[in-house]
């Protein structure tokens, strides 16, 4: 019973995130939906990634927080559009909610659309919203143990950032061990390791970003 | 529909963790629901426990996680009894996980069980397992911002340890920021400073928690 109630939950936000996924397509908008703990540094990756690709990538943000509108003011201090979205309690974005934002974007103005979800190494990562594809941030100091504890969303995640290396004299971490358990399970991870505090590591992230964006771009228009 | 179901849910859980509850007052049990943000502390912080009270409260744990028995393998090194729940991708402790365990404890021998709950700041805290009491535990790395972004785990909350204050000297966090918000949200919480790597703070939350549970048990025994 109450399995089937989940599964139900699921495959309705599916539908959902699809009908989101034809619009982004029919706009060429390319959407990114990026995950951690919370703490990890999400809003701190986006405020980096505006600054380092600004010039060049037309992006707007979701803000997804349980309460507060704190993460939208600081990308607002960025010069970009961006919308927040409080989920009132729910401890995941859904399809949704990111289709009830539409009407706040003019998507013709945008190459990547940045969704940050509510902190959480769980819930999320069994909710599409309709994105290209999924980043996760793990910070150092949450420990080296977190890949397989929290298989889930390691799995369901084409990027890793392993964030807050300027802390690693510090901590008990070896991110060796987090490359390794996490490609054991997900061997096509992309991994940065990155400190959004020093920049260390993040101009081959936003490298990356940029030709993912360039080249889903170019099969938008394709198609 | 979606609302009643998710009632439905949790009035079926509160049934089950009051009957937790009325067994662990019948066994003179003293049980801590012990929840944060994955990496936070929780196991490093049982273990100090362990290791500070062992002479004085008989302790057992429940160590939950949605996959791996990593923790109770570090548990069971401190020489008391461990049960390791997988939740198989839930992302929090309920009832029914908890009366599961009971067939491999002799409540008879324990004072204070001790569960720590599955790594997520939002969900773990709408459900009760049958506690006398919530303790979290906020990592400085996880920034000063954090009570008013996920207020509920904090409301629900007795006492708020805020963990690694080694590192304060290398964050940007405030911690009486973090005080005078959580403060705001939850006028009567305890709230200890600590660091499970140095020692530091850890005597205090010792001393609070061996009080609490001898004054919980001469209740039990006087009813």
């Amino acid at each position: 019973m109450k399995i089937s109630v989940v599964k139900n939950i699921l495959e309705a936000n599916e539908r959902i995130a699809q009908q989101n996924r034809q619009l982004f397509d029919q706009k060429g908008v390319v959407v990114m939906n990026l995950m951690s703990s919370p703490g990890a540094g999400k809003t701190s990756l986006l405020e980096r990634t505006i600054e380092g690709l600004k010039d060049e990538v037309k992006m707007g943000v979701i803000e997804g927080d349980i309460q507060s509108s704190k993460d939208a003011e600081r990308i607002a201090g960025k010069g970009i559009p961006v919308v927040q979205i409080n989920t009132g309690g729910a401890c995941h974005l859904d399809g949704n909610m990111i289709r009830d934002t539409f009407d706040q974007f003019d998507f013709d103005q945008l190459d990547l659309l940045m969704v940050e979800n509510v902190g959480n190494l769980v819930c999320p990562a069994e909710f599409h919203v309709g994105e290209d594809f999924k980043a996760m941030i793990l910070s150092v100091t949450e420990g080296d143990d977190k890949p397989s504890k929290y298989p889930l969303m390691f799995r369901e995640s084409k990027v890793l950032l392993i964030n807050k290396i300027d802390l690693l004299p510090h901590v008990d971490c070896s991110v060796e061990r987090i490359r390794e358990e996490a490609l054991r399970i997900n061997p096509h991870l992309e991994i940065f390791e990155v400190s959004c505090k020093s920049g260390e590591g993040l101009e081959a992230w936003f490298q990356w970003l940029k030709e993912f964006v360039a080249q889903r771009r170019a099969g938008f228009q394709a198609s």
